[in-house]
């Protein structure tokens, strides 16, 4: 699981700070998530291959969490992309698109699909065989959903040198991977702990931005392995953060700590700050496991 | 006058370069002509003072033309401006930026005001009483308009030796800088020539961009000081310019040496091209004074 930090400031573009957007690799997958202003071309820095996201997934319509989408859609046509495009977010964001692209006379040469979201109450919003993504509501001046990532079951890793002494042969390898026994020719019956280890456990990534402290979401959230928490401010804006319906730092370690997460990256950070050093010592006198997220910063988890 | 290029490549915003946006600056007014993805930063990179700018011109709503703006709306909110700004730009324009902002709850802190336009006949406007501005009505696949900005008549030069040997107050400066005649106390009447030189010719700005080659468009920018002309394509790519409805650098040139401009500035470059001096190079066989526009450009006329 690979997270890469596209842009994790609040509010403005600015020369050196990108407004929300992050990749987040999973199984193969490539998810992106927000797509502030400028989010195409923090994909071009970052050397993220556009036509491998399929899915966008919008937390709300903040401008510095969306203005970016029109202009990464557009460049798909121009792209010549051929794949669907599936894009999940706030009731609105259709009509926000489609105007656009109306008003310029112009129309994707791919399929666009629109998930819009209207219920406060978590919900999937999608599934195959290897992910699944739920929505995380928050609390914010307008509807917000974070977006909780989990890996389904894994395969069982092959013992190879079990399945060679058995001479097993490779057809059969899916099988055992998939926690299946196996017959040999004389009969035999293989269970198969003998033959596999292990998986991976699952992983899961929950993305919360932007949001007031609040516990409501700790039960989805719950032993994940990694918590993106926005932190706006600092403890000593507190107020201004409860005002504005934000996160400080020390709130957003809180809720990595209540939900036993294993770890914590931060974001989202008000660009009052002459240091973004200072979220990461706040949040670990909380938790421990805290990292501070940056714009083209990757994690790999 | 002062032209400063924000960005002057065609579709995609990239790494290094950025779509339509520039600053003309004419008689202490800003405007601010087309606002790409990205136009925001760019403003900053090039230091120049947001508040500044209070009318921004909008020749068509394609995307590298105009998905900055409602990013720039929302800063303006966020840098709590008080000044009033005016948008000019084709109709749909206020339901593509009032729809934003209604969907993200935020709206205005500032007067926002909105001048559709629809007529495919030049129209004046703006105008104050130092500077005109006028659509130039292009040829391109959506309704676009190329804009014409006119300084006015300009004030006559203080000959300060010979005011000063007249002993003229101070205060009928401004009576002879606009053109009167001084009648002394002892009942002598001097002429405005003797106390003033002429004034500098007014100068003038033509952008266009996007057009197809048009000619339609001579009489309204005859004899004009500095000339804007897309140039997509070079020669080479003649028939994908036409089918596109954009120009060639040749016929950019052609354009500028028909309306007897003074100076070209070339722009909307695909970015097809490995170098843009080609299209120097190939407007420069038509018209002599040929000027390369690239992101971070400033020109003084």
């Amino acid at each position: 699981m690979k997270l890469t930090i596209l842009g994790c400031y609040a509010a403005t573009p600015r020369t050196i700070t990108n407004p929300t957007s992050q990749v987040l690799e999973i199984r193969d997958r490539m998810f992106l998530i927000d797509c502030g202003e400028g989010t195409q071309v923090q994909l071009r820095k970052n050397k993220i291959k556009f036509s491998k996201i399929n899915h966008i997934f919008i937390s709300h319509l903040h401008g510095d969490h969306v203005y970016g989408l029109v202009g990464l859609v557009s460049t798909y046509m121009l792209l010549n992309r051929v794949d669907d495009l599936h894009i999940y977010g706030p009731k609105g964001i259709k009509e926000i698109i489609t105007l656009q692209l109306k008003l310029s006379n112009s129309w994707t040469n791919y399929n666009l699909y629109f998930h819009e979201l209207e219920s406060t109450e978590s919900e999937t919003v999608f599934e195959d065989e290897k992910v699944i993504v739920k929505t995380i509501p928050l609390k914010h001046r307008i509807y917000t959903n974070g977006y909780l990532f989990l890996e389904k079951f894994n395969e069982r890793k092959l013992n190879i040198d079990a399945v060679q002494q058995y001479e097993i042969d490779q057809v059969y390898y899916k099988k055992i991977k998939y926690g299946g026994d196996i017959t040999l020719e004389d009969g035999r019956v293989i269970p198969n702990t003998e033959l596999t280890f292990d998986p991976d456990t699952p992983k899961s990534y929950a993305f919360c931005s932007d949001t007031l402290y609040n516990e409501d979401i700790l039960p989805l959230i719950e032993n994940v392995d990694v918590l993106y928490h926005e932190s706006t401010f600092l403890e000593s804006e507190a107020i201004l953060a409860e005002k504005t319906m934000h996160s400080t730092a020390k709130e957003a370690a809180r809720i990595a700590l209540k939900a036993n997460a294993k770890n914590l990256v931060l974001g989202h950070y008000s660009t009052r700050y002459e240091s973004i050093q200072k979220f990461k010592d706040e949040a670990e006198t909380i938790f421990p496991n805290v990292f501070l997220g940056d714009d083209g910063e990757s994690f790999s988890f």
